[in-house]
């Protein structure tokens, strides 16, 4: 992973009333068997008091997590407000937690951190504090100079990584919302990110169709022949390698896996169906397009589970391990 | 599996020219290490002599079936046409199919064959000698004298079995297809069919929402709540066990798995998806609501690879251990 001259991950606690801190000191706890690199973590240290009797070594400065990772779990501490009570998401929590994405995007980006990991929000409480933002993705897409248009979320696993095209809109809405722009360009951010921070040298990128059957030649709908091949075309005229339009529901089994590195896929459930039933624990979101790594585990704040040491910490862990690993093929490209 | 008094299983062979005759073939080859009880196949054994060179026991009762089964690949010979040859289909071989595929109904139906697999057939080739129905499984339907909207296609694997309560629509188009008295009907067909070809006495149906997280309580768009939901009360008010609608993306993993005995997906890839990307080579199509026992692989007629030795038993394999257990529980219940 990460070598000992590296900088250490910074990783952003989320809400301090969902699962975020838990997780996080789960992961500390097992940091040798999750075989994880030293990290800092950003946020308040109650809400990890609160879920863990752990050590805590509250840090000024990144530079000091690799030497404090032995000791306790290294954190930059945030100026502290009301108490934490897991369950309970509060206003000052959600300002925690936007301070502490923006502190840990901030470090990635002046080269304190090699990457971003994030915890799970509450974008219901962040809308709250006037958060403008649809998610986490586009602020710090914002934050890195970068617009939300040029950046793709990507869900990997360890056999196989989707990318949406279009995400939380009502299913049909989807037909309405594609056009071959916006194909186009997910796929050369998926292409592009498959190369920057997957270090794969000549990616390849196979592209579901968006109707049973990828359409049946035209027969069912057209989508396929009128959106989605042109797009596939003007990949292909730039020199990458792409397939498709493929049917989705025989594109995913592992033989059909072993033909790409990618799966652009149409619509929110058909990129995640797939990875999750094969990857739930290790499915990791990873946003491609941004000058910095950020990674994030696949799962929300939970806070009807907060605080009862139920949450499951591999997701977090899989997260941080893929963070490593991108940090590395970035710095190896550089 | 079946006793040695049970009697066999009915395999229409499908399109002459297309895999169903090596898949068979090969099934029979390797009875032993697949497992597989006696059956008898349906159609002409030129299809089956041009892609394999083991005995074929022609045979004119299905009560022959068992005895002849350990010499060599039983077989009720349909009248003979034209030559067979592998990935060439004709209208001669479409009829075939056909002829086979009613054939084997009937067996079944007059309680000669303890269940029907049905091979591949090519729906253009059949369209074009007149053929009416959307797809074998209506046809069935009809011969059996089932109104095809009370049947359902279920795709069964080891792990999850699902139900599309819309099948072959353009992606656009299955907002507005869906609708309470539908959902609710499939959901009675898929309750119904686990409790008599499934054995299993007090079924759990999960219920799948349209939209990525199904719908976010109403915020993301209304199906669930509008449709969806009163369709499981109305489910729930006779004493069924349903949950939902869930969040399709998380609702295929093993733990999410251990909660229900079928998922009732709203769209053709929602519920294929998953089935075949945990299971591909195994994933047998089980059509519910019938009198008789039907499955059938999950593949084409594979024009393009027929004749080259190529074709994997494995999924024909599937079907017909799955077609002796669900004939199994039937004959149980009685």
């Amino acid at each position: 992973v990460a070598s000992a001259f590296s900088p250490p991950l910074a990783i952003s606690l989320g809400d301090p009333a969902g699962i975020g801190p838990e997780v996080l000191a789960k992961c500390w706890d097992n940091r040798a068997s999750f075989d994880l690199p030293p990290f800092v973590a950003i946020g308040d240290p109650r809400s990890i008091d609160a879920v863990w009797d752990g050590p805590i070594e509250v840090i000024d400065d990144p530079g000091q997590a690799d030497s404090a990772f032995d000791v306790g779990l290294p954190l930059i501490q945030l100026p502290a407000a009301a108490a934490d009570i897991p369950g309970h998401p509060s206003t000052e929590g959600a300002h925690c937690s936007l301070v502490s994405l923006e502190l840990a995007v901030g470090l990635a980006r002046s080269g304190s951190a090699a990457a971003v990991v994030t915890g799970p929000v509450s974008k219901e409480q962040l809308y709250g504090i006037g958060f403008a933002h649809p998610g986490q993705t586009e602020f710090v897409a914002e934050r890195c100079g970068v617009a939300s248009a040029n950046v793709a979320m990507m869900l990997a696993g360890p056999t196989l990584r989707t990318v949406p095209v279009t995400t939380h809109l009502p299913l049909g809405a989807v037909p309405g919302e594609l056009n071959s722009a916006l194909i186009e360009s997910r796929g050369r951010a998926v292409l592009r990110g498959l190369q920057r921070t997957f270090g794969i040298a000549d990616p390849r990128l196979a592209v579901a169709g968006l109707n049973p059957h990828a359409g049946e030649s035209g027969a069912l709908s057209s989508e396929e022949i009128e959106i989605i091949e042109p797009a596939i075309a003007a990949l292909r005229s730039e020199g990458w390698r792409v397939t498709g339009p493929h049917p989705a529901d025989t594109l995913f089994h592992a033989s059909a896996r072993a033909n790409y590195d990618a799966a652009l896929c149409m619509y929110h459930d058909q990129a995640l169906i797939p990875v999750k039933a094969l990857h739930f624990e290790e499915a990791v979101n990873v946003t491609l397009g941004l000058p910095i790594v950020r990674t994030a585990p696949d799962h929300g704040t939970a806070f009807d589970i907060a605080g009862q040491d139920r949450a499951d910490p591999r997701p977090m862990a899989a997260a941080i391990r893929m963070a490593a690993k991108c940090a590395a093929f970035r710095f190896e490209a550089v």
